[in-house]
């Protein structure tokens, strides 16, 4: 168990025997809930069909959800992306999954991602804006380059802006935050 | 001297006990040496005349640098601001430091900051455009807006870009800087 354990991201040795115990001390029924709550939902949670974000049903919760503007995409590397765009209630357009960043160094190229699909969607549907909101580490802005170039021809490509995080000092903010701050300053209204 | 030593910024009773029984260990020659740099160093460093970033000069290095663009003022809160900004070696143009931020809690208005001597400066000199390069708290805010529409009928009013650190990743990043990087997206070049 505690090998298994180990597997689980952010579980060391130590935290896995902690697990482990615990799981041990608990009553028969209890651990069977458990293990059968990870096989349930590992059944069931899979893709959306459209947009490629987990969901338990063929198409997502946002995809049906026709208050949304269907007009505007955001495309984003992974599941826990929308989840944190969720949270700022900002935003009110769909969005598109590719399942990770282009990274040679790991075989992932185009192929392993969902951008074919993506560059249907854009093309078949009337969309009106793509916001390419992938994080700025190298991967990811190969990533925003080649996804965007793909997807011009269709459609308005934005990206989301990178600059100091809220309540950052500017003493504190790295020099390459600082540089991306300057040069995508914008006149004040 | 530990009671001094504690009212430096970041030393407490701890720190100001270690570094007081270092400077009892070191010989009378080293500690009167250290003395006199602080002398010193108070006595020579004031603010430039022009811009009020710390210059052991009246007008300071920056200032004087017949290489820098003086089209361009940077407005920033601090002299460690120009230094961050010095860091990244992106900035070619001149600087203006107010002082500090406007912060009516704290008894600070516009009259206690280098405001009414950036407002003559722009309004007199052939600046092209100010980037005002203030940190996003509610403080800074309030200053960016402020001095903002003190300055727009004199020339170009630029503010630095907020949103995503370099490096950061979208799930890691709080809600408002989601939302702020969102609302500050471009189109893709």
């Amino acid at each position: 168990m505690i090998e298994q354990l180990q597997r689980l991201p952010g579980v060391g040795p130590k935290t896995a025997q902690r697990l482990a115990l615990h799981i041990i001390k608990r009553s028969e029924d209890e651990v069977k809930a458990l293990a059968q709550a990870l096989i349930e939902a590992k059944k069931q949670v899979g893709l959306c069909q459209v947009c490629f974000h987990l969901s338990a049903e063929s198409v997502c919760d946002i995809c049906r959800n026709p208050n949304r503007d269907k007009t505007t995409l955001c495309v984003v590397a992974d599941s826990r992306d929308v989840i944190a765009l969720e949270k700022t209630r900002e935003y009110r357009g769909n969005y598109h999954v590719l399942g990770g960043v282009i990274s040679p160094m790991d075989g992932i190229g185009p192929e392993q991602l969902h951008v074919e699909q993506l560059v249907r969607r854009v093309s078949q549907q009337k969309i009106q804006e793509v916001i390419l909101a992938i994080s700025p580490s190298v991967e990811g802005e190969t990533t925003t380059l080649y996804v965007g170039q793909l997807l011009k021809p269709f459609t308005k490509v934005t990206r989301i802006a990178f600059g100091l995080p809220m309540g950052g000092d500017l003493e504190y903010a790295d020099e390459v935050t600082l540089a991306r701050a300057l040069e995508g300053r914008r006149e004040l209204d």
